[in-house]
């Protein structure tokens, strides 16, 4: 290390932490330890990839042998359709997850779903039911937006007495980032024209599960949108092809796919899935409903369980940071358990209620490091720790974990999921 | 069409076009002539979808049937790796393109290689040359960015005598957009030490075609990256897997694919792609070189040629628009041949050197419009009419070409691309 680089490195924090700006700084931030020194340059043959024509052009393409190892955490499950795939985040990069990559929850599997027969009404307190095919919709005006999609029992296994030791994307891949374009639900709803009583909006699936969830009508009238474009193609099967319900900010399983129905109501439906399931279950015994705004949050992927280091030196910390309020605020990591913090660099464009890439240099000395990440959001909403959100919420609330997550870096390089 | 929203429409420019607010009006914009009243809602049978389970949890998912239609444009040619396929912009929405779909061009074929064994070697006019492996840069500090990459190429067809008939895709499909990872360049070039010679920067691919363009050093150490992901996951093989040089805003044939070494020279190559290719030809023979930065652009995909109209009422006119200079200040929309002109909304966020959506509401009336975009960005500088580009360029020019296109929509809904 040149003196020249260690006056312009300032820790930050404990462990190793450096002041972001270190990120902007050319030259050797690695210390120059990780490339190769050579003096014989250019001698080597070409390698054989030079040597003869390559594969044709293609219409869609595939991925190399090694990118088509990343593949959605699947479990075993007694149905394959009714559960949930998980985005492997620790894999990948930036904010945005390609298509093929979004996590899966269904509740009765994927069904195939024709887009000339389908159909979308809009009825109940309305002053005029209406039909909505697909090609209805395409006429009609269309907003993009980047956005997160989180599955309220995501992380749930934080809950667990001891630390489970899974990969960041096990514990917390069921949250995506997409580019969403449709027709925003105000719009087809002030078509039908709202009576005075409307209040709810109940949404239906053309799933085998019927799916139904109650959604406050000023969720509706906000920036809730009927989706039809996922990262610029239309909607997979998986994610509710031709059209789903899109709820910015809010639990994943509300953005209810495959939408066929949007009954107009006084009160929510009381649905299975707003009574047995997707409710919180509080210490003393009532279960909070409709609890359906996602709080603020953050992971740290890089490094983290399965992608040990390999010898001390730089290494950047990155991870993915979001709130269903809002745009973050700030990311803070800590490399010594959470005695120290310093501030992260957030990637731009920061945009709300969508994810947020942060990136935090670290010289690591090669000592054991506790890494955790905590976030706050532009409404001042800080990430809790873990043993604050416990005493508050009670170890059976399984749904909207935002807890610090913390890991533990080995002096072999090797990384566990811990409590800190 | 009620009175209400007659008040509420503001015409901008003649044929019908809107000012860009009724895009944020809820309610009828429409007129109510595309949804479907109905009296006995609710009462329809189950569709087909809800009586059975659907299909099951998948680790990368496909397309729908409908969207597995969508594919790049292949051409016929002699050499199925040599030439270029098209991102079906038509048929996309929002800003990011799929992966699958993001378009290509190769000079000798995609060649499979080896992340282990590839090495990208840093050498010429530096203090020590340096080799970096692939697993060596994934442990450099990385950065995220949405930008867009535009052969030169690209609508070239625009200079042909007659109005090619052809869809926006096939006339402007060599423009893609999407998020981007990977290692700032001036990172890499400081660490082996640029002497003071140094003034160029050779790029070469590991590709059969041995690809070789000269990048001014400016351009190198402003935000030039070597790329190691796109859109979330591992670059694919036709863009370049392991890692290729991407320089915002430039023409897309410098963003050298399986990138293997950086040559930092005094001088540029003058390779083949530079001088018998990739050059502009001007009207008195000479033939500009370098010219390297992508001029301001937009085009009006929807409606677009094979998209065509199903009645007079109320359409969305949507496109892209994109500079190389930097971000897009404001995109006008005519419908009457370019004799007014109306400013389109922008989609959010506007980024620098990456592409913008454009949406402009109008309501047609059924009579033949002319539809043309212009787009200014942020340098002030505007997209040119086709006569002016061609009495300043010559028709011998091929590439660069960023004129002002138009759709002819016809009395009965079909689309004519003309030259108005």
């Amino acid at each position: 290390m040149t003196d020249d680089r260690r006056d312009r490195e300032v820790p930050v924090a404990g462990g190793g932490l450096l002041h972001r700006r270190a990120l902007l700084m050319a030259g050797a931030i690695t210390g120059g330890g990780l490339a190769t020194s050579v003096f014989a340059a250019g001698r080597s043959p070409p390698p054989a990839s030079m040597l003869q024509p390559g594969a044709a052009l293609s219409g869609y393409g595939a991925r190399s042998r090694s990118g088509a190892a990343i593949q959605r955490i699947v479990p075993e499950l007694p149905f394959p359709g009714t559960g949930s795939s998980r985005t492997p985040l620790q894999l990948l990069e930036g904010t945005i997850t390609p298509n093929g990559l979004h996590f899966e929850r269904h509740h009765n599997g994927v069904p195939q779903i024709d887009p000339a027969t389908h159909e979308l009404l809009v009825h109940g307190l309305v002053r005029q039911p209406l039909l909505f095919r697909y090609e209805d919709l395409l006429r009609y005006p269309r907003e993009s937006r980047v956005l997160f999609l989180e599955c309220s029992g995501n992380s749930g296994a934080l809950g667990a007495p001891e630390p489970v030791q899974a990969s960041a994307g096990q514990l917390n891949g069921l949250v995506s980032g997409a580019e969403w374009t449709g027709v925003r639900l105000s719009r087809l709803l002030g078509e039908a024209g709202l009576t005075g009583e409307a209040a709810w909006v109940q949404a239906e699936g053309a799933d085998a599960a019927g799916m139904v969830r109650s959604i406050p009508l000023s969720i509706c009238l906000d920036d809730a949108m009927v989706a039809l474009f996922q990262n610029g193609e239309p909607l997979r099967p998986e994610q509710g092809f031709p059209m789903r319900l899109l709820l910015p900010g809010i639990e994943g399983n509300a953005s209810v796919k495959w939408l066929r129905r949007l009954k107009v109501m006084a009160a929510p439906a009381f649905s299975r899935e707003e009574t047995s399931k997707y409710t919180d279950l509080l210490p003393d015994g009532k279960a909070e409903q409709f609890s359906l705004r996602m709080g603020v949050k953050s992971i740290i992927l890089n490094p983290s369980y399965g992608l040990d280091l390999h010898g001390a030196g730089y290494q950047e910390i990155s991870g993915l940071a979001w709130s269903g309020r809002g745009s973050i605020r700030k990311v803070e990591v800590s490399a010594d358990g959470g005695a120290t913090w310093g501030e992260a660099a957030l990637g731009g464009p920061v945009l709300p209620k969508a994810l947020t890439r942060f990136r935090m240099p670290w010289r690591w000395n090669g000592a054991p490091a506790t890494l955790m990440s905590r976030a706050t959001d532009e409404t001042g909403a800080v990430q809790p720790l873990r043993a604050a959100w416990l005493a508050q919420s009670g170890a059976s609330k399984g749904y909207h974990s935002n807890v610090v997550q913390s890991w533990r870096v080995q002096a072999d390089g090797k990384i566990a999921h811990v409590y800190a």
